[in-house]
């Protein structure tokens, strides 16, 4: 399967239903990277534990609309390494022993640590929290991945795996490559009241949502919010339905309704309803492969054992040069 | 092996050969506590890890030569289980789940932390060094041990394990009994220059030193300084040979070696004659049982390999009630 290709490593928390961001700030480049690149995925189910215990219980459930969602956009489970985390303990181990040489302070500067203990209002947070890029470092150097596709903000995990696999191969001995951030062009993806796309703003069109659904969601969409009268001119560049034009529509309807909304010559719903008929081509068979998954969790669980399977091989491959190099006992 | 008694767990960083220190700080105790109580036992070879991985290449040797003391001591692989931390990588796993519920703020309150870090003079203590305490807890509560023998200064350890198993229990449901601290009365070991017996003081007097090594060391031991002279009488209370003969001399040898010190009656070594007559016979079969097991480092890593199994055992089903619990998979 790996055929000398070069391997790509992503994780994601199992948080439900996927909408459009995230299938446009990662799933859809996931796909794209099956065609060049060795690819493992996997689910990131102790993860989804760093900001509280509190949901645990849906977290089956989740993973399960997750993996919907992930073959329904066209992870292929041939092709690509769909895996558990918390399936293979050794990523427990290899995090216990990389927070052996990775100093505290290393992991309190990391920025979207602070972030999220501000944003999310974490009166205390939790070690695990602390930790958590350190367990991202494990996931990732496990497999030795010579990639990682993220966004900006997570360049600076990606620096401290390199750092980590640095001190490792210093302290203990050469093991670990040092893996690369793969930038991916996140392009804006508004929600329907104008903030970016969000489940915790209920503004997030989904990949499961059915045609009325997202045509009931576009509808009443907020629009260039100068435009209040049909007569009004609008501007495109401030319209959050233009900026799904820019991912959906066509160069040719695109500007069609950019000029048609400079000169007030169409309505905003003039303007929804061509981007619904782009929209439907990309998202409806999306939606028809990921409920055929839906209806199959049996399906998912044996695709997720497979995946794991083979992670395992070559975790226990990392492990055994680990324990090489770590020599803890006779 | 159990038949409802009630369990202890206790463990030991793999630092090499074990001094008086060690043996009648702990070691001593673990044997005697093997009448009442199951017994685990284990090699805590990760924690060695926590102030660096500087001297990881001598963690083995180590291993094998603690194993001979603690088996020359009388720790009895048929009654009690004696395993290797590293070997069972589930400790890792519910330490990671533990670091999900645990403030980052309880384990920086721990005193012994700070007192690490400070006494270590370690400039940029790790993300492990940190989380240590909670490791301890996972080892503890993996096998539901109702005691964990300590000395005074671990009692805040064996606290914040009893709150871990509290919040575990309460995020999750009811899996770990909180255990208690089983205060071991530690008598007071000098070294040889009178200072805490020590390895770093290099003032140690091994389990593994012959009889001739032992006399050479005890010989030319600092006693009370203002004896300075033959005929200067002086103070078996302020004398580390003295605190020796608390240990090793019965009450009517004690009592004469103590007046013959406060009248001038008998010299230093006199002294140290009768404390070395009553080390002896302690000492010796120790040292003789130790030596067997030494020259036969492989039965020791299959001792430790079937305790490992046993202990295997205990912590597998211990973790199939984690994961009924945190449901991380459907």
């Amino acid at each position: 399967m790996t055929g000398g290709r070069e391997r790509v490593l992503s994780g994601m928390r199992p948080t439900g239903n996927l909408h459009l961001g995230n299938h446009l700030g990662a799933l859809d480049n996931w796909v794209r990277l099956q065609d060049t690149y060795d690819c493992f995925f996997f689910v990131a189910n102790w993860h989804a534990l760093t900001t509280g215990p509190e949901r645990v219980h849906e977290v089956p459930r989740h993973t399960i609309e997750m993996l919907a969602d992930w073959l329904g956009a066209g992870l292929d489970p041939d092709r690509s390494t769909l895996f558990v985390q918390s399936w293979l303990p050794a990523h427990a181990e290899l995090h216990l022993l990389f927070s052996m040489i990775t100093p505290v302070a290393w992991l309190e500067r990391v920025p979207t640590y602070k972030e999220m203990v501000e944003q999310l209002g974490i009166a205390s947070p939790s070690y695990g929290l602390l930790g958590y890029p350190l367990l991202q470092a494990a996931d990732i150097l496990m497999y030795k991945a010579q990639w990682v596709p993220v966004g900006a903000d997570q360049v600076p995990h990606v620096e401290l795996t390199r750092e980590v696999a640095r001190r490792f191969n210093n302290e203990f001995g050469p093991v670990f490559p040092e893996p690369q951030a793969k930038l991916t062009e996140i392009p804006k993806v508004p929600g329907t009241d104008g903030r970016k796309m969000s489940k915790s703003y209920d503004n997030a069109i989904y990949l499961s949502d059915s045609a009325e659904t997202l045509r009931a969601k576009i509808r009443p969409m907020v629009t260039d919010p100068a435009r209040k009268r049909r007569t009004d001119a609008g501007n495109p560049d401030v319209c959050p339905v233009f900026d799904l034009h820019r991912i959906f529509t066509p160069e040719a309807d695109r500007a069609w309704a950019a000029t048609g909304c400079r000169t007030a010559g169409i309505g905003c719903l003039d303007c929804k309803d061509v981007l619904l008929r782009h929209m439907e081509p990309a998202l409806g068979p999306i939606r028809e492969r990921r409920q055929t998954y839906v209806e199959k969790p049996d399906l998912i669980v044996d695709i997720l054992r497979a995946g794991t399977g083979r992670a395992r091989a070559v975790s226990e491959a990392t492990m055994a040069e680990v324990h090489r190099v770590v020599t803890l006992t006779p």
